[in-house]
């Protein structure tokens, strides 16, 4: 499994603008995202505190592709590119977009 | 589901130092981390890319609990907190512990 991650930091303008980037995000950006082809699942959690420390981030998106060939497919798709499009009017410069892969070996078990 | 997102940056040292971060977290921490109660699921991944940016992360781990009630019960036990030890060894001052919530309706289903 290859999974997008992406992190999205805390807009500047308080909780007004979190607010609208996350009406948007939801009602412009992930319908688009959620026509991509090859796309396996969805996961949008919130940032709701930090242990230990401080943390600029707001929202985390994970979106799980069978492997980097279906995500780079996917990310070439006309439905990813127009969410991409919406993301850089709503949330510029806000957005890391990690590529992550799934490792068992790492967890232990 | 309230989950713990652990974001741990590349260590110094190149890629022995990451083998070697790898290595313990594998055979040490995480046998601790899979005692915690209440932990409902735990997914590692590894950050083999990044779009049009640069990162310093090395290494991602989500660990699933009920809420937020389960999960400060979970930290406070002591799997988890002989855990925290041992990450405090091998990975001194490179992990960001987000708590993060289940966003559905931000994802637009």
């Amino acid at each position: 499994m290859t999974t997008l991650l992406v992190l999205y930091r805390r807009p500047e303008g308080g909780p007004d603008a979190l607010a609208q980037f996350e009406r948007r995000y939801a009602t412009e950006h992930m319908p688009l995202v959620a026509q991509t082809p090859g796309l396996r699942a969805t996961r949008v959690q919130r940032v709701s505190g930090v242990l230990g420390g401080e943390t600029d981030l707001a929202v985390v998106a994970a979106m799980d592709f069978d492997d980097r060939a279906a995500l780079d497919a996917g990310l070439a798709s006309d439905p990813m590119r127009a969410a991409g499009r919406i993301l850089r009017e709503i949330a510029p410069g806000l957005a890391t977009f990690l590529v992550v892969e799934d490792a068992p070996e790492l967890a232990g078990g």
